[in-house]
């Protein structure tokens, strides 16, 4: 990333800029190990790479841009916020930093130590200075998806004013009706921000652009279907993590260029890794950018990821928003009605996960899974065990991992990572 | 606890005979050093060791006596419940084992390593065969007032079947109207299960008896502010763990007698310990029975413990159900609104309970207080922080303990408490 190009707006955003340029150096380096050393790539990277690199530059000069012209930004850290109202007020919709160990020992001030790397990494961006989306955002919407997220929003609050999310823990006829409150409250609360009146013509073309950004995504998983595998598990995760950052229009055009340029990689049987190299579905906690440990251990190991069941991967994507829906209300409801399809382990039960997991291991031939659960991360840890049951009953072998963004840990990963796919080669 | 009496309704309920002998000799030999060893006890405390000692034995006879009569019993892990509801079907409503470490490898098998004791010890009592409540219980009721109970609550209902509430996460009108739907669908099916009918009539009785319930122990509460103080906490604890377990107009009436003896020990100026010895009030996570680790340290550290503000404590007993309703509506409406009184970590933003806590602190003449977390218990722990910010703010001092079932850490607890109550002589 040209720093130098940038720093008059990061300073305007005071971004601790010493702090930040070193952020930034670790991460050029990380990247280039993990992604630029791959063989094969698309010609298509080559979107992943500069938006990637520009990141917390043109895209951030971008979004300054746009709030000069009176455009609003609102950023959370979760899918259920509906994306498609963000949009229907000609907002921007962005994820915020808390893919990086970065003001750890700052965040552990207002979390508890036994806290997930990744909500200990939302608070120390922020606390450090290091996220300008984080300093961009006009809005900032927290859930209520786990215990941590639920509290660490409450001391979040004090740095930076948060609008919480309730999502429900069930998928009872009650919990849909406070699930459809929630959503309504967002609607009057970006209107109030952006001072749009959210019309059904507006409605409906927010939902549009939000379920085209997924019909490419889910163009791009059914892909990965294909053997030999056209694309890499670290370039498959860095699409879903990067269309939480891009100009959604702009992505999913890019996203299906990228998927043509894999249709004819298919029919010329070509792929990043020989055909009899064991492919690997990764299931459970998200992946936020640059929290790429996991995938290059594992294509480091021998074997190539074949997709992400996970909140930055097919949770994300798998469901559109019903769009034949006219009134308001109606497409309300669709909203409430495709936001109550997400499989969170927040819920109880939430055996669709169950039978998600395991179809979508199917269907991309994968040879194993591995369950990755952030350590602290009470929701998915749980049901890595039953997720373990399943696959065990469909034959198919599953590995679980439990880790945080240290590195410390990557040599005993490493370890165990090689001897499972040992076990499927 | 006589043995041998009580071994073929043991061996009836399934229990692992030689495993529950050893567990009622080792709670039998902590019971006496804890709790027999205290000087200057109440005579009502006869009442309390006798409860105590046949909490296994001849309680669960008198419920298996009543079950023979066609009553039924439903058991629950928290104070959500709604025991008014239960009372009306003329059903028992007692609490489950969740106080020891037992069974804890087995319950490793069905929920994460990093799960609070609290978790592992209902679902190790119930792998392991210790537990006649649960044994007893025709029905068991969840909730999802946090991850590790909700996520650890599937898991349990493959083995013991469970019905589960939905706790809301905030208190907006939408979290309450879905809290009130899920207190009628806990009062439809208890219906069911005791084939009952609940009228106004039985409803408002069952209103009573938990009110009274809660007015004898409010009385405790306010007797234990006197100093010396009349009573020690592992004292307190008991009657308050007590409370989940014995019959409820029984208890009342006890705990009433026990209150009046209180009373000519105040009016004579006696107490359990000099009037200068360091008052201390327990807050956090519940401590079930037979969970007197902390209190032993405590009192054994030069120091009284004059409340508790946790589940097994206040939390249960400040708030009463409005008995001015007179439909079956109303009265419901009316335990709706009790319930969502309660300051439970569990809802964003808990700000009534920094109140409730610094509240309670001043008017126990509290010396400072003693913040109790289970390890692995997020809501409780983040809390912990801002109590302790409110506390400083009031000059109150805090010590924030983290600790699980296992005596390891007793000598490092002894070191910091009396380090703690040092500060405070």
């Amino acid at each position: 990333m040209e720093a130098t190009t940038h720093r008059a707006m990061w300073e305007k955003l005071d971004l601790d800029l010493e702090a930040h340029d070193a952020l930034l150096e670790v991460l050029g380096k990380f990247y280039g190990d993990i992604y630029l050393s791959q063989n094969n790539r698309l010609q298509g990277a080559e979107y992943l790479d500069f938006v990637l690199s520009e990141v917390h530059g043109l895209r951030i000069q971008e979004i300054q841009d746009a709030k000069a012209n009176g455009r609003k930004v609102i950023g959370s850290f979760c899918v259920f916020v509906p994306e498609e109202i963000t949009l229907a007020a000609d907002a921007i919709h962005v994820g915020l930093c808390a893919g990086a160990d970065a003001g750890t020992e700052l965040a552990e001030q207002l979390v508890p130590r036994n806290t997930c790397a990744l909500i200990k990494s939302f608070i120390g961006f922020k606390m450090a200075k290091l996220c300008p989306f984080i300093e961009s955002s006009d809005m900032i919407i927290g859930e209520t998806t786990c215990d941590g997220k639920k509290k660490a929003y409450e001391a979040f609050n004090e740095i930076a004013p948060t609008y919480v999310m309730e999502v429900p823990q069930t998928k009872s006829p009650a919990a849909r009706d406070l699930w459809k409150s929630e959503v309504k409250r967002y609607l009057s609360e970006v209107e109030s921000l952006t001072g749009q009146t959210i019309t059904a013509e507006k409605l409906k073309k927010g939902i549009r652009i939000a379920n085209d950004k997924r019909r490419a995504l889910q163009r791009l998983t059914a892909l990965r279907a294909a053997s030999p595998a056209p694309i890499s598990g670290r370039d498959g995760l860095l699409i879903n993590q990067i269309s939480f950052y891009d100009d959604p229009i702009r992505f999913t055009a890019k996203v299906n260029e990228l998927c043509d340029e894999l249709e004819e990689r298919i029919s010329a049987k070509e792929g990043v890794a020989p055909t009899n190299t064991p492919r690997l579905m990764l299931s459970g906690c998200p992946m936020a950018v640059p929290n790429w440990k996991l995938p290059y251990v594992v294509e480091g190991s021998g074997a190539v990821i074949v997709g992400e069941e996970s909140c930055i991967g097919t949770r994300n994507s798998r469901d559109l928003v019903d769009e034949s829906a006219e009134t308001l209300d109606d497409m309300i409801d669709a909203i409430a009605d495709r936001y109550m399809k997400i499989d969170c382990a927040c819920f109880t039960p939430n055996e669709e996960r169950l039978d998600n997991v395991t179809n979508l291991a199917k269907k991309l031939n994968a040879d194993g899974v591995i369950h990755y659960s952030l350590l602290f991360c009470q929701p998915y840890s749980h049901e890595s065990m039953k997720i373990n049951n399943v696959l065990q009953e469909a034959g198919i072998p599953m590995l679980s991992i439990e880790t945080d963004y240290s590195m410390e840990d990557v040599e005993q990963l490493k370890t165990r990572v090689e001897a499972f796919v040992e076990t499927l080669a």
